[in-house]
C-alpha cells in the first residue's frame, strides 16, 4: 500500500519500469523489486547507494551492481533492440558516474550506445577530431561539470538533438552544479535541452523517447 | 565587422538564419537583414521589441513583424516543408507570447504546427479530452508559467519527447519564471528536456532538430 | 530556566504540547518531558533523530518511537475524539517520513485521518481514480517533492481546503525543496496553503485548526 | 480558441470564475469578460493594471474597477452569502493594496469581513487590544510586508487557522517579498498555511474554502 | 609567521584577544595560545570544535571548555569589572548555544550578563511579563532562529539599543539561518542592529563596545 | 482606520514619529501628517519619492523636502539637543544619498552630526588621516557600497560601536547592495552591527538609541 | 567636501583617474570633472546614462561621448604611448557595448587594442581561425553573455593571461549576467582572471596592470 | 579511454601537467600519473582529499603529499627557473590551505613565490607594514575568507596586477565564500581579477601565465 505501482505506464509512455531508490526504505525497494521481478521484467534501480545496495542486493542472486553509477538491474542487460545510437560523451573524467547512469539507462531501455569520454572544451582538437563518431549518432548527450560549455560546442558542431546533463562537478561558485546548469540553459547553440543536475538518468529517456520515435518512422518508411 | 555571419553553420547544424536582436542596435539589426536577405534566404528575427521593431520595419516592406511574440520575418511563411507534427501546447492564456515565437520559429525551420493552449492542471479534463490530438504530434513543446505542472502531466501521459519552456508569467515567489524552471528540472515524469525562461525560439529548434532526423529516418525506410 | 514552558497556550491557540527536538540537548528533552508527562498529558516530540532518541528513551518505559518520523509519544495515542477526516496524500513512496509526521501530529490531536501514498502526477489515472477517497475528508493534506506538482492537481479536483508540504525529497535543481516549495506557492490552483519544506507537523497542525473549527460549527449546528 | 473556459471548475471546486489579468492582451480579457458576463454571472478580474484597465472598462459600463487592489468587478457585490466572518490584518497601511484584493475576493465569494489594518509587531498593544474582533472571526488572513512577523504573533494568540500573505512592501534585503515569505514559512506559531507574495486572491480563497466547509458543517448540524 | 599577532589592537580598539578557531591546525592554535597566554593575558578561543578541543586542552591545565558554546577560555572568568548590564535573550531552548557564546565572550570583556530563555513570540505573554528585566539592560541582544520574530518584538517594546543575531535553528526554507537573518534586516522595529548568523561573539563585541562608551560617559559624568 | 497611529510608541522607545511612505498612497501620507503635525511635533517623513511629494508638499507650506534624502520634514530642524556627536562616513560619492537619510534622521531625533565623505579604502591613506575626527564621535555610521570594506577598515581602527549600511550602489554581481550586505555580515572586525541595504533611517535610529544611553549615564554621573 | 579626490592613486598604482558615475548627481559629475580637466589631465567618466551625459557634455566643449560604451572623454585619445597589444574579444554583437568600455579605458591608459567581435562557440571555426591575431596579444579580453563559454575556449587555446568578463546580455536563467559569470569562475581552462558583470572599465585596468609590467621588463630588458 | 590526455597542452597554453583528482576514483589517479610520471615530467595532482592519497601514495614512493594543500607532487619540486616574483598574502591563518595550494603551484610551475600570511585589514597597520615586500613582487595573489577586503586594500595600494582568491572560510551569512566572492568582484580597487572561491590552482596558473609573459619580455629586452 505505500507504493502504487503503475502498470499502465509502460504501455501510455513507452517506458520500462525503473525504481527510483532514494529516500526510500530498503524493504521497500526490496518488496517493489520483488513484485516487479515476478512478472518476468528486468528493473533497473537507480540512485542506488552503496549501503542501501548492500542490504538490498543479497535478495537478488541474479542482480548486478554498478557502484559508479549506483544502479542496480535485476537481471543481465539484454542485447540492443532499437536501432540508432545515442552518443554519450562527458568532459571530464570526474563525469563518469552520471555518464554510467545514463548509458545503462539507455542500454536497459534497449538502444546502442557509443561513449566519447574526456573531451572537455579547454583541449578542442582532442573534440574535433571526434566529428565522424557524433555524426554516427541519432542523438548526443553531453555530460559535463564545471563551466559546461562543452554542451555549446557540441551544440554548434552538429544537426543532431543535444540533451544536456550539467553535473555537480566542480567545487566553490560551481554551487553543486548550478554553474554548467545556467551555462546550458544559456547555450547560445539552439537545439539543446537540459535536464536536471546529475540526471543521467532523464538525459537517456529523453534520448530513448526521441529514437524510438525515430525508429517508428524508420519503420513505417513514411511519415504522413 | 561588427558582427561575423556563419554561412557555414546552416550546413552544419541543419538551421536557417535567425538573429537574435536584444542588446543589438537598430543599425546593426539593418545591416545583418540587409546582408543575409540578400542571398534570397528568408530570415528569422527574434526579440525585437517593439520600439526597435518600429525603426527597423520601414527598411523592409515585405517583411512580417508579429507583436505578441515580438519576431519578423524578411518573407511571408512558406508552406511547410518538412512531414511531422509538432504540438505546442500552453498552460495559460498569459503564456501565449511564449508560445507564439515557437510556432513562428517552427514554421519558419519549415514544420508543420498544432496547438492547444490555455490546459493548465487545475482544469486537468480539459487536458485529457485532447489526448487524440498529442496522439498525432512527433514531438510535444509544452509552455508554462506559474507552477510548471503542465509538463509532468503531460510527459506522464505520452510517450513522444517533450520539451518544457518555462515561462515569466507569474509573480511574487515565481522569481520570474525560476519557479516553472526548477518544478520543470525536476520533473517526476521522464523525458522531458528543458529549455530557458521564455526560450519558445529554442525548444522549436529542439523540435525541429529532433522531426528532422525522424523524417531522415522516414525518408530511408531504414535506420541502420 | 533553559525552558520556559507555555501552560496557557493550549487553551490560547487549542493545541497540546508539542516538543521541537532539534538542536535541543538530550537531557534538556528529557527534563521538558519529565515535567510535562507528569501532568497526565500526553506529549509528542517531533524531529527528535535517532541517536538522540536512543538516550531519550530509555527514560521512558511506556513512550514510543516512530523512527521513520522521527517522532515520539510518551504514551500510546488515544482512539480520535474529533469527528471530520484528514486525508493525508503522497507523490511518491519517498515522502512517506514526511507524511508519517504529519500522521502521527493530527492522531495526536485526537483527528481521524485516511492516506493515500504515491499518486504522483507522472501517472494520472492512479490519482483520479480516487476522488471518492477526497470527498470523504474535511482537509487534504499533499505531501509531494520533486516537483510538487501534485498540489495543483488534487486543488484543481476538490472543493476542500488543501495544504500542501513540500519535501526534501529530489536532488540537483532541487535544492532541498526549493523546486517544490516555489511550485506549490505558484500554483494555478486556488484554495492552497503551504507550509515549510519537510514540516508535517506544521500542516497536521493548520488541518487540526481547521477540522476544530468545522467540528465547532457543527456542534451548533449554526454559525451565526 | 485562445483561452478554454472551465465551466465545470466552479461545481468541481466551488469557486465562482476570477480571471488573472497579468500578461493577457487587452482584446482577450475583453472576450473573456463577454463571454463569462453573458451567463448572468458576476466575474472578478485580478492583477489587471491601471492602463490595461482603462482600455477594457468602457465596454463595461457597469462594472467597478478599484484601483488599490487592481481589480474589477463586471457587476456590484452582493450581500454575504455565507455566514461565518474572515478577519483579514495588516501589519502597515502600505500592506492596503493586498489587503484589498483579498477583501474583494472574499466579498466576491460571498463573505463577510471584518478588517484590521495597521497593527504592526512594533506596537505590539496596537494588537493584543484587538483580541475580541479576533475571536469572532472563522478565519484570520494576516498581510504583512517587511519582516512578516505579525504572522507569528497572531499565530500564536489565536485558536483559529491563519492564512499568512508575505507582501513585496520592503526594501533592500527584502528581494520584494522574499523575507516576510521565509519568516512566515519558519513562524513558530503552528496553524499557519503561507500562500505566494502579495498574493491576496489565494488567501482569500483559501479562506473561503475553509468558511465554505465550515458553514457546511454547520448546517447539517452534525460531522458523522 | 603562520600567525601575525596585533598587540596593538588591545589599545586602538579597546578589545581583548580572541582567537577565531574554525579553519585553524590544532597545532596553530597552541602555539597561539601559549604565546599569548605567556603575556598574563587571559584568551578567548571560540568556534573551536569538540575533536581539536580533546587535542588542545591537554596542553593548558587550567583552561576551561564549554562544549555547548564550543568557547575555551585559558584561565578562569575574572569578576565583571565594567557596569552597565547586557541582557541575552532567546527565542528558543535551541538557540542556547549562540546565546552562550555571547554570554562567554561578553563576561570576558568585563560585562555583568542577565538571562532570559525561550521567550519566543509564540507565548507572547511570557516576553511581556519580562519587562522589568528588560528595563535593567543597557542593551540587549536577542538570539533567535525559526523566523527571527523576536528582534522586532523587543525592538518595539524597548528604548535601549538592541542586537540581533539570528541563528541557523530551523529547517528547510530556513536555509541555514537566512530566514531570521532577512528577517532581522527588515525589522519593522529600529533601533535593532544585525550581527552574522550564529555569532554569538560578535553581539557580545558590539555590546561591550556600546557599554564600554556609556560607563566611560558615566564615569566623566558630562559628555562634552 | 488605515493607519493606527502609535502615541505611546515614542515613550515606550524614546524615538519621534516618523512615517515610512513607501507603498502609501499620497492621500493617506498628508492624512497621516496632517493628524501628527497638528501636536505641535515635528514629522519626518523617510522614502518619499520626489513625484508624490510634489503631491504632497503643496499641502504643507512649512514642510522642507530633501530630494537627495527622499525625505520630508513637517518643520525645520531645531538645535542639536544631545550631546555626543554621531559620525556618518561613506565610501563614494555616490553613497550620499543614503547617508544623507541617515544624517536627517539624527538630526531630526536631536542628535549632533559629523560627516566624512567619499573615504573608500581603494586610497586609504586618506581615511587614516581622519583618525582625529572619528575619535571625537561616540557612534560612527559607514555607508558603503560596492564591496563594503570600508566597514571593516574602519572597525579595526576605533574602539567606538560602528554601524554599517550597505548600499545599492553598484552593479552586476552586486546584485543591488547584496554584495557589501554580506561583506559587513561578515566583517572579520568585531564590534559592527549591520542595518538594511540603502537604509540610513535605521543606522541613525540605531545610534540615536546607542548615544541617548550614553547621554543618560553621562548625565547620571555614575551606571550603577 | 563631497568628493575627496586621490592626487596620490595615480602614483601609487599606475593608473590615470577615472570617474565611475552610476549614482552620482551631474552636479557633482561637473565640478569633479572641472576640478580633474583644470590640471592638464584628460579624465575618463564611465558609467555616465545618456540623459546625465546631456546635462554634463555643454559644459565640456572638447569632450566625447561614447553612447553605446556610456562613457566620456575629457580630451580626445592620445597615441598609444605603451607598447604591447591587448586583444578584445566578443561572442556576440550584443556584448559590443562592454567591450567598447574596455577599448575606450585601454586606449585611455596608452595602449594598443585589438579587437575581434562576434566569434561566439557556437560557430567554433571563426574562433580557431584566427589563432594568429590572439598570438600577437600580450594579454587577451574576453567579453561574453549567454552561457560564457568563450572565456573557457579561449583559454585552452592560448598561453597569454586571459581576462574575463561576463556580461548581462542573455534572458530568463540568465539572471542578468550570473550564467557566464559562474561559468567563467567555473572554467575549466586555468589561467584566466574575472571580474565583475559588464565591467569592461576593470578588465582594461587589470590588463594595462600587466602590460605595464611585461613593458617595464621589457624596457630593463632583464628581471632580477 | 576514461582519461583523453592532452599532450599538446603544454606546448599551447606554456603549462605543465596538473590533475584535478576530485570526483576521480583512485584507481583512475592511479593511471593517469603512472601515465603521465613515464615522461620523466613531474606533476602535480590537486583536490586529492586524505583517504584518497592514502591509496594513491604507496604505489609512488618518490611522492609528496601536502596535507594541508592536499596536493601531490610526483617528484621532489626542482629551483625556480623563471625570474619574477609571485607574492601570495592572506588575510587570516585559516586561509593557508589555499594559499599553499596556490604556493606549490607556482613552485611546480618553476616560479619563486614570497609569503605574507595573516594580514587581514582589521588590523591594518600590520599590512602597511608591508610595503616594501609588496614593491618586490610582479604579481600578488590575495588569499581571503570572511568579508575578503584584503584584495581591495591591497588593489589601492600598489600598481601591479592583482589576483584575488575568495576562500570558504567563514560561516552563517559566508555562504561557503559567497561573501568575500562578491566582494571581491565589486572591488573599488580596479586591476583586480578574481578566480573560484578556494581555486589556489587557479590563482597561480594566472600569475604564472602573467609573470612568463613578462619574463618573455625581459628576455628580449623589448616588446616590438
Ligand atoms: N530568442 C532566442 N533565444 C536564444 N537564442 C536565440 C534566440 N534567437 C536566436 N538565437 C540564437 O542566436 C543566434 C544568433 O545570434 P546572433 O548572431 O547574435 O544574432 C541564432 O543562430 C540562434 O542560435
Ligand atoms: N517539526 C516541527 N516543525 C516546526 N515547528 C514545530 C515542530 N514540532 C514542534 N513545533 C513547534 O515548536 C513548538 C515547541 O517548541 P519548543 O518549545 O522549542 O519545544 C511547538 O509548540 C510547535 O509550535
Ligand atoms: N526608511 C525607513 N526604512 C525602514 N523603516 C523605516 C523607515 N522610515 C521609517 N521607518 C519605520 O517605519 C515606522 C513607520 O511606519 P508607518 O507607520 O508604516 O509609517 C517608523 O516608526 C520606523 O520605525
Ligand atoms: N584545483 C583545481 N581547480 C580548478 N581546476 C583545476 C585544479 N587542478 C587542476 N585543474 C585543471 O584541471 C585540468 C586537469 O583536469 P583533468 O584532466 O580532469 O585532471 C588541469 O589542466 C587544470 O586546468
Ligand atoms: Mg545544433
Ligand atoms: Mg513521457
Ligand atoms: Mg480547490
Ligand atoms: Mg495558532
Ligand atoms: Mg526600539
Ligand atoms: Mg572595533
Ligand atoms: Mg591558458
Ligand atoms: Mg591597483
Amino acid at each position: 500500500d505505500f507504493a502504487r505501482l503503475d502498470h499502465h505506464r509502460g504501455l501510455r509512455t513507452g517506458q520500462s519500469e525503473v525504481i527510483f531508490c532514494q529516500g526510500k526504505q530498503p524493504e521497500h525497494i526490496i518488496k517493489i523489486l520483488r513484485h516487479l521481478g515476478d512478472k518476468e521484467l528486468n528493473v533497473l534501480a537507480t540512485r542506488l547507494d552503496i549501503p542501501t545496495a548492500e542490504i538490498v542486493l543479497p535478495h537478488f542472486p541474479d542482480a548486478l551492481y554498478d557502484r559508479q553509477a549506483r544502479c542496480l538491474l535485476l537481471r543481465p542487460l539484454a542485447e540492443p533492440t532499437v536501432p540508432g545510437k545515442i552518443l554519450i560523451m562527458t568532459a571530464g573524467t570526474a563525469d563518469l558516474a552520471v555518464a554510467q547512469e545514463a548509458l545503462l539507462t539507455a542500454r536497459f531501455m534497449g538502444h546502442e550506445v557509443d561513449t566519447l569520454f574526456d573531451v572537455g572544451v579547454a583541449g578542442i582538437h582532442r573534440l574535433l577530431e571526434q566529428k565522424e563518431l557524433m555524426d554516427r549518432a541519432e542523438v548526443i548527450i553531453v555530460v559535463a561539470g564545471m563551466e559546461g560549455a562543452l554542451a555549446s560546442v557540441v551544440g554548434g558542431l552538429v544537426e543532431q538533438p543535444v540533451i544536456a546533463v550539467p553535473t555537480s562537478v566542480g567545487y566553490g561558485a560551481h554551487f553543486q552544479g548550478l554553474a554548467p546548469l545556467l551555462s546550458m540553459l544559456n547555450s547560445c547553440a539552439s537545439g539543446v535541452g537540459v535536464v536536471n543536475i546529475d540526471n543521467g538518468f532523464g538525459a537517456a529517456s529523453l534520448a530513448s523517447a526521441i529514437v524510438r520515435r525515430i525508429m517508428r518512422a524508420g519503420k513505417k518508411g513514411d511519415l504522413t
